[in-house]
């Protein structure tokens, strides 16, 4: 199975997250561009996540600590811990989802 | 659990495949830079494993398909199918398993 990212389909999942996403059978790899300002709101989920950040500066608070990330920063958040964050300027970002994240399919 | 990839310690882990290794519970993320013309004799693992060339021109078979991959391409491995690779040129590939590689830690 074989993708190019140039041709996969872009959805905006939450207002200013743009994104891209690879599934398999138990991974999600999701390529985002953020708008500047665009919040994720507080959530959690069951599916271990892995973010990067590629480019930008990344706002993100995991269980309650804040930090400010930038290019080749790498935040491991565990099943169901609290999370949310803000796009300081225009960023990209990848998360690694395990299991698939069913919701962005 | 927070990483800064640019002070993570590479390993060569097959001659000419240096990587450096992001490991959670579930996920281990492998961030590769690979010299011109470095071969991944052919194996299998467990593991699911999606592969992402980052940089370069990668020649990758799975399950006896071999194809050429550049940026922004994105190759699935399932669990247990036969791979193997070349590097074309000196490459930076990222590959992502699931579970977490146990020999890489």
């Amino acid at each position: 199975m074989h993708f190019n990212l140039s041709e996969v389909q872009e959805k905006e999942i939450m207002p200013g997250y743009h994104g891209k996403m690879i599934h398999s059978d138990h991974i999600t790899i999701a390529y985002w561009k953020a708008d500047k300002g665009a919040k994720v709101p507080e959530h959690s989920h069951l599916n271990e996540q892995i973010m990067q950040v590629l480019e930008g500066s990344f706002e993100f608070t995991v269980n309650g600590v804040t930090g400010i990330y930038g290019p080749n920063e790498v935040v491991v958040i565990p099943p169901y811990a609290k999370h949310s964050g803000k796009a300081l300027t225009t960023c990209k970002l990848m998360d690694v989802f395990s299991p698939a994240r069913e919701e962005y399919k």
